[in-house]
């Protein structure tokens, strides 16, 4: 039974008795020659590469994706047949990270310190004395108010780091409770969270329900010296009012990681919105543990038992 | 008694009985009433308020320091019977925090981001399907080696929160030993801890001894990829050699919050340095703590017991 790797990432997962692993070009359609294959891992796929799996691996039946988000694959049209199961977690270490940079960036103005050290300017404004707690500025995680929305494996992985930094953390999700020790708010009651929220952290995956999610709405809830930060999905952020909402001083600053398309077209207005740094998807792309994984939910899955992080079809 | 209070920051520190706090401007001479002062609290002053403090303040018995460093106070030529207290803890979550947010701005490469976002370009260079560990370049602290020099309470309040993100931190100081749970190695030793160092964070006092400790050698022990971050003091890092080490490539990338001299001149090439992120002292500057080190030391002070981060004097 074939397994098929991509070629976008050094792979050698340990395979169940029977299985063979072959390397296929993640960017290219499947080769006829391997048209028998039972399951397939995905990373870092073109669109080509998963129209032509789903259409010609009649025996196919498991992906295991690399990614965290698997909207890609969902949309490709595989039969309802083929058991999915999403990367998750293989990121949450280096998103998390990411995250905590540009959060730590806005709180630390480093795109202001830049700014003025092009200028050569030692800004009396940005070093020296100051006060702990501005009335309209947040300048650390000291005592700060972060809302992590999206509170999956990458968020229970920020926020210990977060809270050993002194700033006060909660979840939102579907349905409130508490997660890894966090208060975790439900959707239903984000807009009386973002009145106190000082930190908005982003990390929704892209679904029907999230499309837009923080919208404008969002963002006037939030108060002026908000600081607001995407690591999730492009899709989940009307652009157009986040760059309202900084052109109007409606929020202090933003970073983003994810943009509605990727690539941002060089024409896109959001490039030269005030106080927002965008980094290009580079949050992720780099799975940590995806050897065990693979192994993992392979033998789950002949075994006839549930795969890690496995999507509900149908 | 008197203790006189500087106008730079709100404080009301409980008093031994017997006691009166006197706010004066911390940026002038002390005023010729207060000659009489027996306790003084310094935060942001002018080199005027210390002068005029050494020279005008025969009864004085102690100094307590709301900065981590001293050097300015034991410079400005009080009597060695004065008692000196430094900050010491005081600053130690604002900087870690702002040593964290450079540190992790180098390794996310977000000044590399802002230029392409200037471009307006989605670089797939900095994003997308990418190695975890390339051989020529530090993206993650995952697996890093971090090497703390000059480990003491902000050191070991960063260094949990980077063990915590994955990288393995040692610190160098005096002597070697094990400190809040990590290894430390003696400054004699440091070259060759230097070699197999991904990032180096200088977080040294200002003294004779440390004065260029860190210099062209320890730039050329360093690994090309290395970075290297500074929110010590400016005088322990020899500016030229490192201008030189990131003109030459000797090491990656850098990110200071400290220079010699403060402000940095507008004419001084460091400014442009390539792949160098200045911030203008700006990790601390927001003691936190103060009204009750202030309590504790003034106590431990008419106890005659040891103050609390007590400088050695004569």
């Amino acid at each position: 039974m074939k397994i098929l790797l991509p070629d976008t990432m050094p792979l050698s997962p340990a395979l169940p008795e029977g299985w063979e692993p072959v390397v296929v070009d993640a960017r290219a359609e499947i080769p006829a020659e391997h048209r028998d294959a039972r399951a397939l891992v995905v990373w870092g796929p073109s669109r080509r590469h998963l129209a032509s799996a789903a259409s010609s691996l009649p025996d196919l039946e498991m992906i295991q994706s690399l990614s965290a988000g698997i909207d890609a694959i969902e949309a490709a049209g595989f039969a309802p047949s083929v058991r999915i199961a999403a990367g998750a977690g293989l990121h949450s270490a280096t998103v998390s990270e990411h995250a905590l940079a540009l959060i730590l960036a806005l709180v630390r103005r480093l795109p202001e310190s830049a700014a003025a050290q092009e200028r050569h300017e030692w800004s009396r404004e940005l070093g020296g004395v100051q006060e702990l707690h501005p009335a309209d500025r947040i300048t650390t995680l000291l005592g700060a108010d972060v809302l992590i929305w999206g509170f999956g494996e990458i968020g229970q992985t920020l926020a210990p780091i977060l809270r050993s930094l002194g700033a006060t953390v909660r979840g939102v999700a579907r349905s409130a409770g508490e997660r890894s020790g966090f208060e975790v708010i439900a959707e239903a009651d984000v807009a009386a969270a973002l009145r106190g929220t000082d930190v908005l952290v982003n990390i929704l995956p892209a679904t029907a329900a999230t499309r837009h999610a923080v919208d404008a709405d969002v963002f006037a809830a939030l108060p002026d010296r908000a600081l607001f930060v995407n690591v999730g999905r492009g899709d989940t952020v009307d652009q157009e009012a986040l760059r309202t909402a900084l052109e109007t001083g409606q929020i202090r600053a933003a970073a983003i990681d994810v943009t509605s398309p990727e690539p941002l077209p060089a024409e896109d207005p959001l490039w030269d919105a005030p106080h927002l740094l965008i980094t290009p998807h580079g949050a992720g792309g780099r799975p940590v543990g995806a050897d065990a994984r693979i192994a993992e939910n392979l033998a789950a899955h002949v075994a006839g038992r549930p795969l890690y992080a496995e999507a509900p079809r149908g």
